[in-house]
Order: C-alpha cells, then structure tokens, then sequence
C-alpha cells in the first residue's frame, strides 16, 4: 500500500474524454510534478479537497501533452481513502497512453485489475461484499440486477451480518469465560439469551439463503428451455425473441459445451433462452445423443416453453407429455400453440384436445407473423415469479456468499442443538467461532489473501 | 443556446466510471434536481465552481439510481463557456443510460455530435480552427498528429490570422472612406504600408499552405506504394509491418475503390501502405488492368518501396526499370532487396549489377526471417523526410483550411498586382474584402449554419 496506483477508468477506446486515476500516498505530488495550472497559484499539491482545476499536463522536456481537469480528494475522503487525483483528458487513446506512461516515469505503477476497490475495502471504505457489488453494478444490464447490486452496495445485508456477529462475539467471550472456571460449574453466558439469537441468525440466514435462487437467475438469467418436436417452429421464435429485445448473444457454456445462449431483458428481467434439438421418435443414434441432451437442459432450466405445431396433429403427443413432464417436474411449463396464423378448420380443437389433461398455461401465437408474442412475453414475467426488486431489498446473488451463508446455517444448528442438549462450553465455543467465521467471510472480516485475489482479479482494469 | 443539453463524454462501453456532461442556462438547476448529496448544505446550486461533490442520483420516485461525484463549472468558466455539470457515475451501460434518461426528463436535450464544442466556439471561447484542433486530437493516433492538433488547439496559426486580418481591416476602412471622396483624389490608405502588410500576408499564407503536405500526410498517412514483380515477397513484407506495428488496418477507399490500405505508425509517423499487383509482361487483358492500377498506385504514392527477389534473376529488369521510373518521378525510391535467407552464391552481385545505374536507397532483407527490417524502417523514416514536430510549429492539416488559404493567396495576389497598377479604390476593397472573407472561414469568423454543421457533424457525441 505504499505504492501509488494509476489507470484509466473509463472505457477502453476513443471518446470525448478519458479519466485517469490516481491514488496512494504520493497521488498528489506526481500529478503536480506533470500538471502546469493556469496560474502558479493553482499548483495541485496546493489545492484543497473536492476541487478541480485546469491545466496542462506536460512531459520531462516540458512540452505540453493534453489540456486537462485535475480533481483532488485527500485521504481518508476518497473513493480509496487514499489521496486521489482524477484526470480528466481528452479520449484519444494515444494521449490516455501518453499520460499513463508519465506517470509511471514519475512512480506510479499500473493498477491492477479491481486494486482501486481492493484499497477501498483494505482502507476500511467498504466491507467485502459492499465492494463485489461494485463489480456487479458495472456489470449490470437490467433494472433488477442493478437493483440488487446497488443495495447492496449501500450496506445490503454486511451491516446486519456485522452486527448479529459482534453479539455472537459478546456471547462466545462469555462462553469461554467459562472454560477458565470450568471446574466450578458457572455459567457466564446466559443460555436463554443464546438461545434467542441463535434462533434470530438462523431465520436472518435462512432467509437470506432462501433469496438466493432470486438473486442468481436475476443475475445469470432465468434459465428457458424452447422444447418441442422438430419443425414446430422453435427457431423462428428464438430469432424473434432475441432480435426484438437487443439480445445479449452471450457464449456462457452450459454443462453441454456446446450451448451458446441467448439472454433477452424482458421489463428488466433476464432471460437465458436455451435452444434444444427437436424431440422425435427416431433409431438415428447420433440423434437420440442430441435428445437426450434436450432432456438435461429441460432439467436445468426454471421455465420450459413447449411449443406445439397448432397445423399437424402429433402422432405422439402422449408419448412425448410423457417425456417432458417427467423431467418438468417443479418447473413452470407454458405450452405455446405456433403457427395460428396457418390454422385450418378445427385443427386446434382437435390438438388442444391431446393436451386437454397437461396441466401448464397455454399461449396461442404466430412466430412468424409476430401474433400474440407479447402474450407470450406477459406469460415469461409471470411465469418467473419475480416481484419488482424495491430499493432496501436485500437479496443474495453471489455464490461465495450462499457458501458462507450455509457453512454458517450447519454451524449455527450445531450450536442450536447444543444448547438443547447441554453440551460442554468448549464445543459450544467451536460451534460458535466457525458460524462468526463464516459470516466474517461474507463482509471481508475474516479473509485471506486468496479470496481477495479472486474476487477483485474479475474486475475491470481502473475500477 | 436556450437549452441544456446532455450527452456520455467517455468512450462508449463499460467501464470503471463513466462521465455524463450537462451544459447549459439550466445545467446546475436540473442536475440539482437528480443529486442527493450527503450533507443537506451541499446541494449542488449551492457549490461553488471548480467543485466536485458525492452524492446520489436519484429517480422520480426518489429511488437511488447510483452513486455520483458531480464537478460545478459556473459560465463564463467552463469548456463551453456555460454552466456545466460533470457527472461521475459507474460505468455500466444501465446506469449511463439511465442518468441520461433522467436528465431528459428533467428538461435536458441529448447533445448532437460535437454539440459542446459548437457552443465553445459561439461563446466566444475558441476559433473555429481550434475547435477542429479539438477533434484532431481525440483522433490522433500518432505523435506527430497529435502535436499537430494540440498546436492548433493551443492557437496555432488562428491568432496570427486574425491578427492579420484585422490589420486588413483597419486598411479597407480607409480606402473604402476614399470612395466616399472620389471625386476628389485623396488617398487615405498609405499605399506603402499596405504593400508592406500584403506582401506579409502573402508570405504567411504561404508558408501556412507550403505545410499544408506534411500536415496532410501526417493526419493520413504517407503513401508508400510496394511494387515489384510477381512472388517476390510484397505480400508477406506486408504482412510483416503491418503486424509488428499493430498496424490500423483501415478501409480508406482510393481512387480505385477496391484498394484496402493498411496504416501502420513507426516511430510516430503513419505510413499508410498501399499493395499492388504483381508486374510483369503478359498478354492476359484482366491482368494488364490490374498492373495499370499499379502504375497510378505509384503515381498517388510519395514513397515506392521496389522489392526485389534476390534469389531469382529477372529477365525484365530493363524494361521493369523503365516502366516504374516513369512513374515514379520525384518519388523516394527504396530498393528492397529481399529473401537474403535464401542466398546461393554470387546471385546477389549479378542482381545488384543489373541495377547498378539505378539510384536508389538500397536494403537488404528477408521478410519471412525478420531480417534487417528495422533497416528498411529506418529507410522509411528518412525517406519521409518529415522533422519531428516541435511544440508551436504551426501546420495545416485541414483541407478546409488549405482551400480558405489558397483562395486568400489567390485574393492578396490581386491586392498586390492592384496596388502596383494603380485600380480604382472600390476594386482593391473587393479584392482587399475578398481575402478578408476567406481568412475569416478558417477562424470562423465568418461561418455558416452550412459550414458549423459539416465541421461539428464529424465530431463524436459528448464532445
């Protein structure tokens, strides 16, 4: 931390203009040594907190680089709690490049990925988690997504995690009080009271936990399968989703490799549409491997479309109802009929007929005439069961945290059903240490050096 | 001017931050609208300039949008020469795109292509030329055009022009007051003088003009064509620079619209490279039209690098020499000798005695080994003969500005030749008005709504 760190933060490429941040101890005085204000009053090392001033920066042989803004904070009232100046460039990449490479001449290093936000969190700005949301509010795309980051950016649910393990600590300290006096049979901890805020940080952290099947599809995307036998129309209405909505055409890879999905924002959800192979009955070998696979993705997805050619009559309907309701199960299904723009006659009689006993919400729509697919939209949204996120929600929707959030659930029953059965204060303080242990890794009270690498080497270069 | 417009200055994309400009009568008031600050005495109608301060944006529904820094500039004292609001969001596409939203609803104008720059210029706080410069320079990928666009930007040539200008002015004054005295033969405009100021304007306009080559193949490139027989290696010598250098590889169309040119930067100066056809003697028609091309190729370049494969004796060397020294007159020659790798013998000294009366700079390569290369570089430098650019060397770059310049020549030429015959003095105030007109273009001086929107129009948004 003695060194002073610089990148640019805005944007990779050309734009109007470019910022470059600097921070660390010595931030003001390398900026001042290449900033040449307007007037000599206005020297940066001179100027109070909060302001800005223009300038010129210049080179060793004094000749002038760019016309720029230079912002000052002073530690601890900064982004990093370090002194900090932002410089503000004209976007070229070649001045963004010029500059950087200045002040590394005057001894800045090139930050690392995320290290601004890191020294954030070191300097005690931020816990842990407040500052994985930075990451995850740069990152988001939708209103929930950036909802949800943005609460918890703002405290989300550290302070009170804080708060129940400093009364764990109050509690343990007096359990381990009693291991000095364990001979005489004193309880300094009163285990009525223990058992109170155990109960109260199990139902914070189950609900917690239980916000976390929300937090993730909101963050990765509601998982849909578009099933149904060959030729119903599955592409077209892919093509029609994706295109209509700006889709986000994303390679995330599923279990299958091979799958590249699609992400549609729908009013601010998040959808992964998952293209499968047409279901058939067939003896190709190859392509009973690809149907087979439909079928895992059917499994991994929340929302199963099963669209139906309304102008052919299925020979298999029950056969296939078999197949896809097996692996359906628990999932919301929405049988979509196709093509009603070519129906004849009675034909959709005679098919809603075959499905008269599926149960699953029914959709009438033409892909290719784009009939009826905001019904189909509507039916998305309902069907995925979000509520409008509301500012002050808290939801979980990152992994390290639903780990830390379930160590700390076995560690806290533990402690729950020692109490009940009046186990020795010894285990009683093991049981207790490794819940607050695990809360600690949520905020970033207990971590390693490892963690912090992982979290802050996906950030982005300047942030 | 009445509006407040608003508009993303950074590079468009994620980044760290990203930074939303407001500008305009209403700017503090309406960003006001949108800030929480942390402390309630920190409304932002209530900062001072050249301030920046934390805060939230928040929605119509007082729902927080993200968290800000927002720098006060107060007009006259801002880039525009109006109140300015910098705001310091984060940088992901949502969040920009919903501040922008917000600003709009609050009675903001998204800002046009150029739009903060336009208003600098007609608020008196640049001259049209220095506005260009603002542009040029966020283009500038090199060393040399940015110390060019900076120059300009800095001032640059403009203020002598109006200086110039100005003086012509207070001289059409007086002979336009002789008019008003015809009758009786005064002359209030010492004819002298004004010989004197002419012949200096006509040797400025010149020297501004004589640059006008440099600057322009600074800003584009210098053409360098690479011409030889068939096989001897052009392409994989392309292929080299152009990925050594990271080349630009750009699709500025020619005059033949087919020609895809490569710009690559060595040593701070773009060379654009230019591959041709293969020469050689055929009778085929479609690629005799081909080798044609290469004849203008040669022609439209400054400088022709001639590749020679050293392990082959060509029979054509006499007419091939005839065909391209015709061409190339006045040109910088370089005789690349390549494929030196693959040398047997005394090839070379039968090779180079075929070209013993041809002169030429000489190298000797090989491409595909990476041999000598940074000689053929050096070879190209010198061959460029430009001079690194000193900061306050004045060059014209613009091709707007060389047409306003030579139509100025063409209007104090006629002064000069005027004064000398002794014209009536109604003439040499129109040709005096004339050339006064055309250097008034170059700073905007004189402007149209025409001439403001072909400029600006070239500019990105935000700027």
């Amino acid at each position: 931390m003695e060194t002073t760190i610089c990148a640019i933060s805005t944007a990779p490429g050309v734009g109007g203009i470019a910022v470059i941040r600097v921070s660390g101890v010595n931030a003001i005085s390398i900026c001042n040594s290449v900033f040449r204000p307007l007037n000599t009053d206005e020297l940066l090392i001179n100027q109070p907190a909060y302001t800005v001033r223009y300038g010129t920066v210049v080179n060793e042989k004094s000749e002038p680089v760019d016309e720029v803004l230079a912002t000052i904070f002073r530690a601890p009232h900064s982004f990093t709690g370090e002194d900090v100046v932002e410089i503000s460039c004209h976007g070229s990449r070649y001045i963004q490049q010029q500059i950087l490479q200045l002040l590394i001449h005057q001894g800045c290093s090139m930050a690392k990925a995320g290290e601004f936000t890191m020294r954030a969190f070191q300097n005690g700005k931020m816990d842990l988690s407040q500052a994985e949301a930075v990451a995850d509010l740069i990152a988001s795309t939708t209103s929930a997504s950036h909802r949800m980051a943005l609460n918890q950016m703002r405290g989300g649910f550290s302070s009170e995690l804080k708060e129940l393990r400093a009364r764990l600590l109050d509690f343990v300290s007096l359990v381990e009080l009693e291991l000095d006096f364990s001979e005489e049979d004193v309880e300094f901890a009163d285990r009525s009271k223990l058992t109170e805020l155990v109960a109260e940080i199990e139902e914070k952290i189950n609900a917690l936990a239980g916000s976390f099947k929300v937090g993730n599809v909101l963050k990765t995307g509601i998982p849909v399968a578009l099933v149904g036998e060959t030729n119903v129309g599955k592409s077209t209405l892919l093509n029609l989703l994706v295109k209509e909505e700006k889709a986000i055409v994303s390679d995330i890879h599923g279990t299958t490799r091979d799958t590249i999905e699609d992400i549609v924002d729908i009013d601010g959800i998040s959808f992964r549409f998952i293209d499968t192979a047409g279901i058939r009955k067939t003896k190709d070998t190859i392509e009973n491997l690809g149907i087979e696979r439909t079928y895992q993705k059917i499994e991994q997805s929340d929302i199963v479309l099963w669209i139906v050619d309304c102008t052919q009559v299925s020979e298999h309907i029950e056969w296939l109802t078999e197949k896809i309701a097996r692996r359906a199960t628990g999932k919301k299904i929405i049988l979509v009929f196709n093509k009603i723009d070519k129906l004849v006659d009675d034909e959709l009689e005679v098919i809603e007929q075959l499905f008269s006993r599926f149960e699953a919400e029914r959709v009438y729509i033409s892909a290719r005439k784009n009939i009826n697919t905001d019904q189909l939209r509507q039916a998305l949204i309902n069907a995925s069961q979000i509520k409008e996120i509301q500012t002050g929600d808290v939801i979980v929707n990152n992994m390290r945290h639903y780990e830390a959030l379930m160590n700390a659930l076995t560690a806290i029953q533990r402690v729950s059903e020692g109490i009940s059965s009046g186990i020795p204060a010894d285990f009683l303080s093991r049981d207790i240490r490794e819940c607050m242990y695990h809360l600690g890794e949520i905020t970033g009270q207990i971590s390693s050096d490892e963690i912090l690498g992982n979290i802050f080497g996906k950030f982005c270069i300047g942030k």
